[in-house]
């Protein structure tokens, strides 16, 4: 595949949003990986050059990147610069440390066994096994998003107006650009997603960068605006589906789904890879608690009084009664048959995650 | 009254909330009104010197006071300020500017009409009898605030988890110092409130100086937080109520209730002087729309990326389906009922807004 096709194969990775280009997520350089930093965006641009799993599981940690697939594949790769000279042992100990950098998705866990798996079965030439598996789970990604984004675009009518939260990766940015090809126009709406403002930062920034009409509002707005009759649609993506339709995403996301229920707006979720295997319901679920630091602390002030500290759950469990789809590269599922994505015809048979 | 009594005529002033004291709103000073300036709280206290109305307008106007009875007090003493060897003509010109700072509250504009009446029916000394009546609103408001405090500490037990939305203002504040003489103890989690964050600036910072344990969270958490069964009881303050229950506040305000209704929690709205009379439901109610720039810049900083902009309702709009009880300064109503305030026996008859 040529390296200006993006990783789906379809597009000129000139013509991708910056966010899903190779250069703006993890991207493997022979002897190192660059991590396009996303908590400087959109104002700079900078890279940082990580030479070993420990650089990677920071920049995991502290959110330079982020989004379930992109920390997998960021810890593939991190896994792969542990592998070099190194012993199966070794390799395994860090496949430890970059798994628990974030524990709540899935993905990145699943990617880290299937390199190790890799690694053990090619001694010879460990580091070379493990970038082969996690270039091959980065391009089936990419095939999956882009799949994800047509079937979006057929159940999404031109003139829509679409509230998301967070960022919802590239199943998003592939649906921006199908309807683009269509010839259909959005009008996006981010919520800004507190605290670190991925709506603001990055979902704005994709939505742009293709030309839609784009407003920022503050997470407590999506509701009022519903009911006010202005947003049409609200869209995110999913950073784990039980069997039984159950979604795991960004906090705010319940709020949100209960606005779409009083409001009669269909929630849509963009899950690229469908259901977890392992996954049946939300008891299987784990939400992360991160430092409550980060929200008494904006940009390195602080902000609130002395002696107030703050609280910080990092996911919303959204019950299957209040989505209306669970669009997936094998097509759009009520969430209550989503577990028959299992038994759909796979659309990107080398797909690993 | 002693001045070493707050205004509500119970608690000494030093052992009130420093946002409740007659300096922390605005404080008439014989020929100029000083305003904390709530934008700088809790870091920096500093006071705006205001000499004109025209300084009282853009201190409302800019948010350098908020909360729909404390800008109608440092209205009627603006307008008070622009009575100073003026016409009657020229002090109705102020009371236009000084209307046309925040539309949404009713509160401003009954204070500034009665204001103008006191004018009108003391020529000889228009300014002295417009201080006179805000004086008078000033301390009703206060012991409206009191009485209302003390009627929600009836209803909320010890050992609650509340969580609230921007600032619930003087009733909240005496709820608290009611529930601490009572020996009842409370956690309380503040809904940060963005863009101003009254919640992290203002609203943790009275439950601070009170001793409560005090939390944050991003407007986007306490759905999740009441699923989670860590939250007991959600209380905001309300810009305005309607004969028919329907709430008017803060926006962010209608998510949570939602939230509430979901998960069983009762939401309580703190209205010191009951319904608006001429608000019946809420086609009665503009809600005002800000500056989006208010949304995609942070103290100053741009967060959006160029070519973004924001949208900025100010206010939510809260069915009474939605609506658990409306505690006023004459007793806690269903929503259904709070009509009957009007024929409740008055706890301040003195109340003029």
């Amino acid at each position: 595949m040529s390296r200006n096709l993006g990783l789906e194969g379809v597009y000129c990775e000139s013509d991708l949003p910056s966010l899903i280009r190779r250069s703006g997520m993890a991207d493997w350089q022979g002897d190192h990986v660059t991590i396009l930093d996303r908590r400087l965006l959109p104002h700079s641009k900078e890279f940082i050059k990580c030479t070993t799993a420990e650089d990677i599981a920071k920049a995991i940690k502290d959110m330079a990147i982020q989004g379930a697939f992109s920390i997998s594949i960021a810890a593939g790769y991190g896994l792969a610069l542990a592998a070099k000279n190194a012993t199966f042992e070794d390799i395994k100990k860090s496949a430890t440390l970059l798994k628990a950098t974030r524990p709540t998705g899935l993905a990145l866990s699943r990617m880290l066994d299937a390199a190790l798996d890799q690694a053990r079965n090619n001694p010879a030439n460990m580091q070379a096994a493990i970038v082969s598996i996690v270039d091959k789970a980065a391009a089936a990604l990419a095939k999956q998003g882009h799949e994800t984004g047509l079937n979006a675009a057929e159940i999404i009518p031109d003139g829509a107006t679409i509230l998301t939260h967070c960022f919802p990766d590239r199943s998003y940015a592939y649906l921006l650009m199908a309807a683009k090809a269509q010839g259909k126009s959005y009008n996006i709406i981010c919520s800004e997603t507190r605290p670190y403002l991925q709506g603001t930062r990055l979902t704005a920034l994709v939505a742009n960068e293709l030309g839609f009409d784009t407003k920022i509002i503050t997470d407590g707005m999506g509701g009022y605006l519903m009911r006010d009759g202005l947003i049409s649609h609200f869209i995110t993506a999913a950073d784990r589906v039980c069997h039984d339709g159950t979604v795991c995403n960004k906090i705010g996301t319940y709020q949100y789904a209960l606005a779409c229920q009083d409001t009669g707006k269909p929630y849509i979720t963009l899950r690229q890879s469908g259901p977890d295997p392992e996954s049946y319901t939300e008891k299987d679920i784990t939400v992360e608690m991160r430092d409550g630091k980060e929200i008494v602390e904006f940009q390195g002030h602080r902000l609130a009084p002395a002696g107030v500290e703050g609280l910080y759950p990092t996911f919303d469990i959204i019950p299957p009664r209040l989505i209306t789809s669970i669009v997936t590269d094998r097509g759009a599922f009520a969430p209550n048959s989503v577990a028959n994505y299992f038994q759909t015809p796979p659309k990107v048979p080398e797909a690993i995650l």
